[in-house]
């Protein structure tokens, strides 16, 4: 019998009626001879709350207490998802990710997973129960609750599909799948059906937010089928896959596969130094783009993670020499364009109406530093140039 | 039967000799009744010649005419190998690239593949022939002869395997495949028996010579299995596949797969204009990287294209700001390595020693620029840290 994992961000179950509408749609497949694992976040909003409450005892909370307190959020919404498949007349069993056997590092709020051992979901499974596992959270090997920092959902859903040899693994989002650009910026953007890992890598790493960069980096290296689509129509989403494998009539043909965008973006600049190497060393935010030059290191982070990062850059005594708050990034994405420099003469072009900071690129990317209030004007201008609407 | 598409570059058909023993090997596998096509390139230098012959009558050469000449190189190659098989008592034909019908576009010293039409070598190789193949070459739609540009061959090849749904492409060089780094520069290189496409494409991006940047891109889009390894030992080399598909003692380890280098590089400055735009437009060199910043626009190229690009300059009346010779770059490849900042950390630390310019990275690249003196000591430290010699 083929095993299934369906992953449920926090958006999805952010009600008790959405909690049943997807009992309800769990109900339809369940009859269909599949196996059924279901991965779920904390409801929305809560783990966020959560922070708020333990930021009201203490400026700066202890990294494993906050890990204790975060995935009772998931204990929640597994429950009740739980709850809710029973009161549909199904057979479910929720498990934590202790239970699921989700084996991490100590690394309290980022964790990573060194193995998963999900006997015991495999051992419902076999009793025919629709098993419901806290995604996000896993256990360390001195029995210390970890949690997996931020994406952590879309990992454990995808290092469960892997354990369990499943026949697919998808992610349920609040959005259709995978698009040439953030649809409410793009009012025409288009669906992708399907694209290859490398871009999604890309795209995601970029500012796309439908998965996170971990969960695709995952599913490349052991090669998960993965889905992303939505949980509000359960229509057909974006696979990802290994490669195009379909001819275009021009072979080597090259273009613009999607747009990938990020606001709200703070750049430290700081000193390097031996301290700044060891600040790295136990650095727990994810830094969206670094640049060392003449001895200085530039970090550009979201603006969210401002207050604790200059608390620790004040304990280590490491000096600021400067910061820059509303940088934004807009990335182009498509196999081989720097191959061909007339992708970067379009692109020059079709910015010259914004106050560009930085372009530079990668083998698949082209990547604009502007301010961050010229990324939707600049998303736009590009989505209808190089993808337009006809796609 | 199965098709296999073998490719032999210059240094492998250097002299009547190397054409022989390729003749003679290739003959041992002839009986084993796959059906082979043999893509080859000009022999040895004698690209390098013809385009010296060419300079000597004109400065400013026709691209037309210079892909005349040069495809003749290709001519020479094939029609000996071709002899040297029927020697040995096989029956062989070769054809040129236009015979071959690789339809290509109207760029002349650089054009791309828009069709395959190899109606031809499909009807020698049902005869029981075995068929070469001019590599590097094409005809345009109006029937002009092209050349592909850098790495024409290696496409040749995986377009033709992609058209002849080949079950395997051969990419012959003159080492024994993909190694961590560079084995001339670190003796205890390790030959890698695999790499997925992508880790691949930002290897041979950034410097790696065993195949081509545009090769890699037609493989990954199209699954074309390619195996690069040595024409002088014909030993297993290293396989492109899609994925790593095994699973790591530690599931979330990240790790540097292999190590780049690209030295005597050349920076230009050159103004962000109209006039710049427009000269992307006819661009018809590598550029190795480049960076937009402040209304100008670094170019970083070989130092070999710098007197054709000086020359297209002056005509087209650009200004060079800044030009800096003397650049390399070192990269490191590794799926995810920019997810954990412990990586920069070691990078940084690592290259102390070292007169750094700049460090930049993509999802799967640290990217670092220095003075192109201190590129072999840089990838021999890099290389001992993070892959050893155990690996």
């Amino acid at each position: 019998m083929a095993i299934i994992v369906k992953k449920f961000g926090g958006t999805s179950l952010g009600s008790i009626e959405l909690i049943r509408n997807i009992a309800r749609r769990i109900a339809l497949e369940a009859g269909k001879g599949d196996s059924l694992v279901l991965v779920v976040s904390a409801m929305a909003k809560t783990t966020d709350e959560l922070i708020n409450l333990a930021y009201q005892i203490s400026e700066h909370p202890s990294r494993r207490e906050l890990d204790m307190l975060l995935t009772a959020g998931e204990r929640i919404s597994m429950s009740l998802l739980s709850l809710a498949l029973q009161e549909e007349g199904y057979s479910s069993i929720s498990f934590t990710g202790s239970q699921s056997g989700i084996i991490t590092d100590e690394r309290h709020g980022n964790a990573r997973i060194l193995n998963v051992n999900a006997f015991r979901i495999k051992e419902e499974l076999d009793k025919g129960k629709i098993v419901i596992v806290a995604g996000f959270q896993g256990v360390s090997q001195s029995k210390e609750i970890t949690t997996l920092g931020r994406g952590g959902s879309d990992t454990s859903a995808v290092a469960l599909a892997c354990y369990l040899q499943a026949k697919k693994c998808e992610i349920y989002t609040d959005v259709d799948g995978v698009y040439t650009a953030d649809p409410k910026i793009v009012s025409n953007a288009k669906l992708l059906p399907a694209i290859d890992y490398s871009q999604m890598l890309a795209l995601s790493y970029n500012g796309s937010k439908v998965i996170h960069p971990r969960a695709v980096e995952f599913a490349y290296k052991y090669s998960i089928p993965v889905e992303i689509k939505s949980s509000f129509t359960f229509a057909p989403g974006t696979m990802l896959i290994q490669e195009k494998s379909f001819k275009e009539e021009n072979m080597e043909e090259r273009h613009i596969t999607a747009i990938a965008h990020k606001e709200n973006l703070l750049s430290y600049i700081i000193p390097e130094t031996e301290e700044t190497i060891d600040l790295l060393k136990i650095w727990n935010w994810e830094i969206f783009k670094y640049l060392a030059i003449e001895n200085q290191l530039e970090l550009i982070i979201e603006e969210k993670y401002d207050k604790e990062i200059q608390y620790l850059l004040s304990q280590k005594e490491i000096p600021i020499l400067k910061t820059e708050n509303g940088i934004g990034y807009v990335t182009l994405v498509g196999l081989g364009i720097n191959l061909d420099p007339s992708f970067l003469a379009d692109t020059l072009k079709l910015c010259q109406p914004f106050h560009i900071k930085r372009i530079q690129h990668s083998d698949k990317t082209i990547e604009i530093m502007l301010p961050s209030s010229e990324v939707k004007d600049c998303v736009q201008i590009l989505h209808s140039a190089f993808i337009g609407c006809e796609k």
